[in-house]
Parts: structure tokens; sequence; C-alpha cells
């Protein structure tokens, strides 16, 4: 018989662990101890399960027990929690519902154990209508109360990806819906400039949006839990889901010896490897390195923690697998709308103090002449050399194509030069003849070469005065239809005629719809002498911030 | 006033170069010349507008010659003809239908003539019931011959992209519509093990193919045209459309001192310069490099004559771009499903004498569990150092998402092991926590490392002899539903216990669905001691090459 293998924890990052080891080594004996009833199930489903958009529950259990018996010859123990890891004698203490306790000894040992829900101690939290999910008896309970007659307010406290899910989820079971969040915006991988696009989806959709305000206390009252805001204000809810946050479940690690990150993540080295001998850790559980910070971070996603289950059980088997760090790159359904979002946002380098430039570009989704063509949201962020750091997506098609090329370009340490030069496929269904992708690296080297000045939005709000001249370059009708305060308009297709309208002495913050023609427009002011700077993201992003 | 460039093309490359060189330069005079009456039109949106999913035409014209001026200050000379170039003077002779004949000096002209169909010098060529399709000309002339009563039969020759995509068009117009493709396969970008699938899809939809067989003449009789072919079948037509290619639009440079490629394209260098100083060259009418076999080829594609059209324009303008290859990058909509490639395929691998190795997968399109997944056929090809040289992807959902993805990884030379380490982003309605381009990279990774011992579905079909054994480790369902001859049936599932049922002295060639339990299977009986060879791509690929 060959090495023996533990593995706690039986979903995504330890099952593909314990599948690639067998697939590895025939002779290994691998161990899977898995604390509740179900492992390999779909997370990801849960909150699809619950609203309805999957209805068959055995869709949720990608592999049983006695399936990765069969298939991998996996000896998987259920209902058994890992109680605790004796690394001197290489054993854990397990704790079975139906075998009671015991010990096992190990070679190696491969801890998946993934976070828990937080569930902070706030007045009330106990409430039996407070509900976390995680897990396949979570959705459960869950889905059996929403079921219930009478069950029509929800409260969500948290806009995280789970949150929001779940906010959608409830609408689409006809629920009505309030999402909390105690930040500005929701969604924190998104920039505020972006996320509104979202927030604004949401509200569109019928769910209730409170920003800024965190929960102060729960109380019930008759069958209902009123929930007093951080503000006083005062909702009531048939259902609350607690979707705050999740923390590393490694509890009962701590007097193992494993050295453990500042908020009680497991260490890890690039090959998964703690820093006790033969123990290796992956997924929720483990801190990892920031792709574009190198800065220690956690990441609690499943792409990640397959991979990393794959990895230890590479390493394990003997092979030289490393994880060189997570970019973060997620993705969310929004009702009708996709966001998606790569690498390091606005936020996370401002923490680093890495310097970096932004633009904005909404192009279309395929070539607009053929049906069903509709613009998206895209920003980027590059450094002053021309490295890409980071992209955000919104939109109602193509997002997620976007977003996956810019990540693979931001894997390969790519610029803004080389998303303009991407060769990418295209026919008039799929995209345009200058994708999105290598139209943001267009405008990033612009940007970069001092072709085009630009200015923010934020920044003329604050910064409008008497040395500054607004012009709107749209047509008369657009300008007619709304446009800035103080602002003039000469559309750009008449402005080489009607300069003279404009001061040199003055600084000229010219905007479009959406940047382009503001471009052009700079272009040519430029040129002819003129001070310019061209607002990103034009007259849609300012419309959106103050949708 | 500042230089005088003059662009002969008023379409992709040209128009790009004019828009952009304008961006860059206030004070140039720019000059545009186009011989036929529109410019900067979708010629890839023409045969939807014949098929009438297009439904307006304006919306084929992006720019007219007014708006072109207007935004461009470009002075836009239409109907007007370049017929020679006299280099050592720097001027251009044009033919103008409203101006006569007139010479136009420059001191940068850049030349976008495109392609022009090929029209072979066949018996009956000429009649008036045979269409190419270029141009808006083009587009009405085939349009209203299509609107008219009694056009029931059309016959497409040529199985390139605007053959097939004339092929769906037409069938949308309800007409019935014969394929003709004198090659074995259509769609050259693809290897027959792939494209059968697109052929496939046309069939189920009503066009009928006719494959391995060429034009020998066309006659007409009565109201049609009866086409007869190289196997002497005869087919009758009201209308064909002819679309075996493109040739470069270059006999009016023929005396121009201008050096060409084999096949009359222009050669440039990198940065779009022809050997004639001051002389740019860009798209459907120039050589390029093959970024992956660094030899010298030719792509009709409109991506890259728009980023080569901007490009020339940069070095115009004194800034220093290149191109630096293409990739072939390119996709097509079959009726339901997608079929998409970037790089090399099997043939030009071969033709450069370049060794490779191929994996299939079949991974459904987003998280299985939810609804809508759909699997994808992907071939991914690569050489021994894990270098990727090709993707080819074809299915109804994501597919030009991975390709997109695969062709950002060949520009950065990734190998396998990037693809199987990309971050991409995922939620159940976008991808799986294993994007299908990880999947690929994975199967790669164990054929190169030699986990996986693979064989081809051509190589056991003509290799099948008496020290092989035929193994089908699929469910006894699915053996039930269709197996291959000779195949014996043990699930992978009861392979640890059965394996006692094979012969250690013969090669076991065993296959599954798609190649995924084959691999779990390859790996039991190979650690077990058994010679085993995976089949790529399952019992699917065979079914589908015998469709
Ligand atoms: C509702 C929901 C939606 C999600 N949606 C997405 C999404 O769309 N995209 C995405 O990328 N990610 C998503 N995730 C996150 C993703 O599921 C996790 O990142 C991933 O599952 C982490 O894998 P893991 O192996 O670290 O932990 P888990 O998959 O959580 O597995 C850990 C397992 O270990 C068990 N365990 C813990 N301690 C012990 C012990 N001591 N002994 C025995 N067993 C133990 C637990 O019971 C648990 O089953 C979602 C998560 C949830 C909850
Ligand atoms: C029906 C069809 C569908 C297509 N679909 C796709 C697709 O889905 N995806 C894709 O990537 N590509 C597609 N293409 C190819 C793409 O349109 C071309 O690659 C691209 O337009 C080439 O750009 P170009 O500037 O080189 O030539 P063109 O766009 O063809 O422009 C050349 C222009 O030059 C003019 N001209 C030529 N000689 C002279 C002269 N001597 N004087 C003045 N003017 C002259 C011509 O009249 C023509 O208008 C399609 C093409 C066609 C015809
Ligand atoms: C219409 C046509 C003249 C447009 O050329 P163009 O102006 O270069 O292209 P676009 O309108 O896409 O604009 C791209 C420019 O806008 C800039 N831009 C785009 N969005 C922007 C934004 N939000 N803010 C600032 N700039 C922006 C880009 O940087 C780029 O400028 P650059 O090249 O100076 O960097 C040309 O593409 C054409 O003729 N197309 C039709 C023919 C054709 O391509 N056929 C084949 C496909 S069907
Ligand atoms: C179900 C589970 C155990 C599967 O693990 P797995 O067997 O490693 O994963 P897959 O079934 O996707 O198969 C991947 C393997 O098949 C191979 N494969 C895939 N297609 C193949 C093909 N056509 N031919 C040959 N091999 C193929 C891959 O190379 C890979 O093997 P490798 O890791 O040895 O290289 C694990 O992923 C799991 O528990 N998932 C559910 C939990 C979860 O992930 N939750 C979060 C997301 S909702």
């Amino acid at each position: 018989m060959g090495k023996k293998v533990l593995i706690v924890g039986g979903v995504a990052g330890g099952a593909s662990a314990a599948a690639r080891l067998r697939r590895l080594d025939e002779t290994a004996e691998i161990i899977l101890f898995e604390r509740d009833e179900y492992i390999s199930f779909a997370n990801c489903g849960l909150p699809y399960y619950i609203g309805e958009t999957i209805k068959d529950r055995n869709k949720l259990l990608v592999q049983t027990p006695e399936a990765m018996k069969a298939r991998f010859n996996i000896d998987v123990r259920n209902n058994s929690e890992v109680i605790s890891v004796d690394a001197k004698n290489k054993k854990v203490v397990v704790k079975s519902k139906t075998k009671g306790t015991y010990e096992e000894s190990y070679d190696y040992l491969i801890l998946s154990p993934g976070g828990k829900a937080i569930r902070p101690n706030i007045p009330g939290i106990n409430s039996e209508k407070i509900f976390t999910l995680r897990n396949i008896p979570d959705t459960d309970i869950i889905k059996a109360y929403v079921d219930k007659k009478g069950i029509n307010h929800a409260v969500v406290i948290g806009g995280g990806f789970i949150g929001v899910e779940m906010a959608e989820n409830l609408r689409d079971r006809g629920l009505n819906v309030t999402l909390v969040e105690a930040a500005p915006h929701i969604l924190a991988p998104f920039d505020p400039d972006m996320v509104v696009i979202a927030e604004k989806e949401l509200a569109e959709n019928g769910v209730g949006l409170i920003l800024g305000d965190g929960v102060k206390s729960f109380e019930e009252i008759g069958n209902q839990v009123q929930i007093t805001l951080g503000s006083n204000t005062k909702i009531n809810a048939d259902i609350i889901i607690l979707a705050i946050g999740v923390s590393p479940d490694t509890a009962f690690l701590k007097e193992s010896g494993l050295a453990f990150g500042p908020k009680g993540h497991i260490i890890v080295n690039e090959k998964m490897e703690t820093n006790l001998e033969g123990v290796y850790a992956v997924g929720d559980a483990i801190e990892v390195v920031d792709f574009i910070t190198k800065q220690k971070t956690a990441i609690a996603l499943a792409g990640p923690a397959n991979k990393q289950g794959r990895i230890a059980a590479d390493n394990v088997a003997g092979l030289n697998a490393t994880y060189k760090g997570t970019q973060g790159s997620s993705i969310l359904k929004i009702f009708g709308l996709t966001a998606a979002s790569t690498g390091a946002n606005e936020r996370t380098l401002q923490r680093a103090s890495m310097p970096y430039q932004v633009i904005y570009v909404h192009p279309v989704s395929h070539a607009s002449y053929y049906p069903g063509a509709i613009p998206m949201s895209l920003k980027l962020i590059f450094n002053e050399e021309g490295r890409v750091l980071g992209a955000q997506g919104i939109g109602y098609d193509g997002v997620d194509k976007r977003i996956d090329v810019i990540a693979t370009a931001i894997r390969f340490n790519g610029t803004v030069d080389d998303l303009a030069e991407l060769e990418l496929s295209y026919a008039p269904p799929f995209s345009s003849a200058k994708d999105p992708v290598n139209m943001a690296g267009f405008v990033a080297q612009n940007v970069l070469a001092d072709r085009m000045n630009t200015v923010a939005w934020k920044d003329i709000e604050k910064d409008g005065n008497e040395d500054t001249m607004l012009l709107d370059v749209r047509t008369e009708l657009e300008f007619s239809n709304g446009h800035l305060d103080g602002a003039i308009n000469i559309p750009v297709d008449s402005l080489r005629e009607r300069m003279n309208e404009l001061d040199k002495n003055k600084t000229i913050i010219e905007y479009c719809q959406v940047g382009l023609r503001g471009y052009i427009a700079a272009r040519i002011l430029s040129q002819n002498g003129f001070k310019v700077a061209n607002v990103t993201g034009g007259y849609k992003t300012s419309s959106m911030l103050h949708y």
C-alpha cells in the first residue's frame, strides 16, 4: 500500500484534490473527511435552487460518497468532523456521527475546510428567521421557509456576491426584497463608478437598496423580525438572509501548530504547503498572493479552490506544481445584467500605493448593425508603463468574454499595447472589427501617449471654476435632451468652423455621450492651441452616477 | 499646410487609416479615393442584409463621404478609381466618374484596395444568374434578384466563410440551398474532424452539401443555370453565388514598381511600408506574417485590416507602430452553431513541418447544473514544449469566449500550463469552476507528461489488429445504445474489480463518451501494468466523424 493521505473537507478543494490524487496514484490510501452529510456539491448553485431556476435538487450533488468510491476508490467519510490535528505524531482526531471519536494517522494531510458565514454579535442575531447560506442543509432550510405561505418580505444583509444573488433569487420567487449594505456601495470588487450600474439594475427589478447603513439590531416582533439600522431606520422582514462574508473555518486547527494570517487564514507557500511537514491547505481557508499587488489576500472563489486542490494533489504525488496568485476574477448575473471584474480595482491599488490610470469605454457587444447589439461599460486600469492592472465590465451581453480576455492578458503581464493588438475572432453576431478589448487598449494608449488629456467626473464636479469652460460636443438634439449645467454646445462636426467661440485662455472641459467624440474634439482643439480635457466616460457615466 | 496623404480604398483599412491620421494630425491634407459610390460600409453585414436579419439598408453604411468630411475633414472622393501610381514622381492617376482623369501628387500614399472575388475561367461563368458578393452594389443586385418571384433554388459555390454565410442567409429566405465545395470539407481554417460538426448543422438546417466536387461548367437552361460538377453530377439553380475566395485587387499597381508576393499581394514590412518610399499598404491586398509559422500568408479579415490601417496612419504621422503578424482568429455563425478558430490548424502545421500534438475536450458552456448548459467541442493544438499553436471550437454557446481567451494566450506565446492556470471569471450562468479553457490545458498537460497515452480515431480505424483489445468503459446502457465493433464493455466504475478480464499482453484501446472517463480508466490500467491508449474525443468524436 502506498502513502496514506487524509483530506479534510469534501467539496471544491477537497474533492478535487482527492480525484486528482487518485488519477496520479492508484496505490495511495485516500480518506476524505466531511463534517456534513454531502460532499462535492454545487455551492455556487445554491441560490439558484432557492430561486427555482435550478429545479432539481439532485443537480446540486455533483458527486456522492458512493460514486467517489466507485470511480476513484476514495474512502469518503461524511458526517465525520476532524476536530484536531496532531502534527507531531501525524494524526488527526475525528468525531463521527456514527462511529464516535477516533484517530487516523497520515503521511500527508490536505486541508480544505472552507469558510463559514460570518454571524456578528448583534443583538437579536439568534432569531430563527435569520439565515446564512453555505451548504445543502442551509439551502434546504431556507427553501422550505420561503416555500411557506405568508413569507413576503425578505431582507438581505450584505451586498456581496451571495447577497446580490439571494436578492435576485428571492425576487424571482415573488418576494419583496430589500438589500442592506453597510458600505456606500455593493459588490466590493467594483469601483463605485461602475457598480452604480448594477445598483440601478437591482432597483429597476424591484429590489430595494439601502446603502451606507449597517445593522444595529434585530428584534422579533410578532411573526416578523424588525431590523434597526445604524441610521435608526427600521425595516420588518419575514425572512432575513445574512450574507456579510465568510471567515476561514479553521478553529479546529488552533492547537495544531499551523501558522495563520491576521484573519485566521492558513499560511501556505506556492506549492500549497503549510509550515507543518506533510500538511497542505487550499481553498477559502488559505491566504494567497494577489497577482497584481503581490500582497497577501484571501479569495473565496471556486475556481482557485479547485485549482489549488489539484496543485496540492500534484505535490503530494511528487510532481512540482505551483499556484501563482489570484487575480480575483469574478462574475455575477444581476437579473439581465452581467458584472465581471479581474485584477485590482482603484481601492486595492490605492491601499497598495500603486499609481494607476483609468479609462472607460462603452462599446457595443457586437457589430452595431447586427440585431441585438447593446452597449457595455468597460473600465480599464493600468499603470504608467502600460501594464494592465485590472478591468471591470458591466452590461447585458458579451461582458464575460471581454473580462476573461483581459484576465488572460493580465496573467501574462500584458500591456495596453497588447490589448490594442490582440487578434480576436470577429463576425457581426459576435464582436466588432475592433473588439471592445482592442478599443479599451486604443483609448489607454492615447491617454498614456498624452494624446488625450482626460478628467474624471468626480474631479470636475469639485473643480469647476472660472479658469475652465464646459463644452458639450454632442448634437443639438442630445444637448437639448439634457446636459451639464453651464455647458455650451458646439457639436464636434462643427468644431473646426466654430472654435473661435472658445477662449484660448481657459481650460476647455469637454464631453460627449461616451467619450469617443470628446476624444476627437480634444484632438482638434489641442492641435489648434487650446488647453483641453475630455471627460472620461462622457455624459453617460455622469448620468449613471446620478441615476 | 502639412503633409499630403492619399488613401486608395475607402472601407475597412482605408477609412480607418484616414480617421486615425486625422486624429493624429489636424494639418495633414487627406484625400480618400474610392472607386465605388460607397465608403466605409459593413462588408461583413452584407450576407445578413440579403438574409433580412439586418432589415435596414442604411445600417450597412457606417460612414458617408459627408460625415467623414464633417467629422474628420477628409476629402472623400468616391466614384474615383486610382488607375496607376507613379512612385518616382510621387503621384497617382485618378479616373473620376464626374471629373474625368487627373493626377494627384502625394507625400504619403496608403493603399487599401482590398480583394476582389475570384471568377475562374469556367465555361458559362458569365451567366447573369451567377453572382459574387463584395460590396453594396453586389448586395443590392443579389437581394433584388432573391426578392423576385420564382427564385427557389440557390447553389452556393465555395464553402468558405462567405459561402456558408450566404447558404444560411438564403435558407433563411426560404430558398432551397445547395452548397458545393471542391475540397473534401468546407471552412478551411478547421480540420476535418471539427468541421464535420458544422457540416452536420448545415445539413440539419436543410442546406444540401456536396463535398469534394468542383464545378466543371455552367449552362443556362431555360430560366435556370445547370451546373455540371467534376463528377458529372448536374444541379439546376435559379441563382448561383460564387464564393470561392478573393484575390488582391492590385492590377492597377502592376507598373508602379511595388513588390508583390506570389499571389499578387503587396509586400510590406512590420510598419506596413512597401518597398516604395512613402507608400504604405494594408488589408486584404497585402502579405503578412503568420504569427505561428512565421511564414508569409494573406488574411482577408476585417480586424487585421482595421488595425493595419491604424498602424499605417501612426507611421505616416511619425509614431512607431508595428503589426506583429496574424493568428487568423476567425468566427462564424452557422444557424444555431458557433464555429471559431485561432492560430494554426493541423494542415498548416504539416505544411510548415512543425510537429504538434492534439487534444479534444467536450466541456459544457457553463455549470452543468444551471439551465442551458450545452457541450462544445474544443480542439487544442500544441507542441512538445507545451506552446499553444492553435485552437478550434464548435458549439452552441460560449465558443467565442473560449477561442478569444486562447487567442489571447497564443499572442503571449502561452503554454498549456498557462491555460491550466488561467483565472477566468466563474459563476454558474457563465462558466464552470474549471473553465473549458482550463480543462483543455489540463488534458494537454496530461498528454505532454505521458500521463495519458492517446490515440486518434483515424489511427485505430486503420490500425486495429490482433495485438490490441478494444474496451468501452462507458455504462452498460451507453454501450447498448451503440458502440464500436468488437469492443468489450467494462464500465470505468467497475474496472478495478474486473481488470482480470483484460489481457496484459495486448494494448488496450479504450474509449468513453468524450474522453474523461477514458482518461481515468487509462490511469487505472496503466498503473496496474496494462498497455493502454485512450481514444481522444471519445465515442462522440467517432460518431461525429460518421454522422
Ligand atoms: C451560496 C454560494 C455561492 C457561491 N457562488 C460562487 C460563484 O458563483 N463563483 C465562485 O467562484 N465561487 C462561488 N462560491 C464560493 C465557492 O463555493 C467557494 O470558494 C469554494 O467552495 C471553496 O472551496 P473549499 O474547498 O475551500 O470550501 P468548501 O467548498 O466550502 O468546502 C469545505 C468543506 O469542508 C467541510 N469542513 C470544514 N471543516 C471541517 C472539519 N473540521 N472536518 C470535516 N469537514 C470539514 C465543510 O463542511 C465543507 O463542506 C459560492 C459560495 C456559496 C456559499
Ligand atoms: C460578404 C463579406 C463578409 C465578410 N465577413 C467578414 C467577417 O465576418 N469577419 C471578418 O473579419 N471579415 C469579413 N469580411 C472581410 C472583410 O470585410 C475584409 O477583410 C476587409 O473589408 C478588408 O479591408 P480592406 O480595406 O483591405 O478592403 P475593402 O474593405 O474591401 O476595401 C477596399 C476598397 O477599395 C476600393 N478600391 C479598390 N481598388 C481601388 C482603386 N484602384 N481606386 C479606388 N478604390 C479602390 C474598393 O472599391 C473597396 O471599396 C467579409 C467580407 C465580405 C465581402
Ligand atoms: C467607420 C470607420 C471610418 C471608423 O474608424 P475609426 O474612427 O478609427 O473607428 P471607431 O469609430 O471605431 O473609433 C475608434 C477610435 O475612437 C477612440 N475611442 C473609442 N471609444 C472611446 C472613448 N470612450 N473615449 C475616447 N476615445 C474613444 C479609439 O481610441 C479610437 O481612436 P484611435 O484610433 O485614435 O485610438 C472605419 O472603421 C470603417 O470604415 N469601418 C467600416 C468598414 C469596415 O470596417 N468593414 C469591415 C467590418 S464590417
Ligand atoms: C466533482 C469533483 C470531485 C471533480 O473533480 P475532478 O475529477 O478533478 O474534475 P472533473 O470531473 O472536472 O475532471 C477533470 C479531469 O478530467 C480530465 N478531463 C476532462 N475532460 C477530458 C477529456 N475529454 N479527455 C481526457 N481527460 C479529460 C482533466 O484533465 C482533469 O483531470 P486531471 O486533473 O487529472 O488533469 C470536484 O470538482 C467537485 O467536488 N466539484 C463540486 C464542488 C465544487 O467545485 N463547488 C464549487 C463550484 S459550484
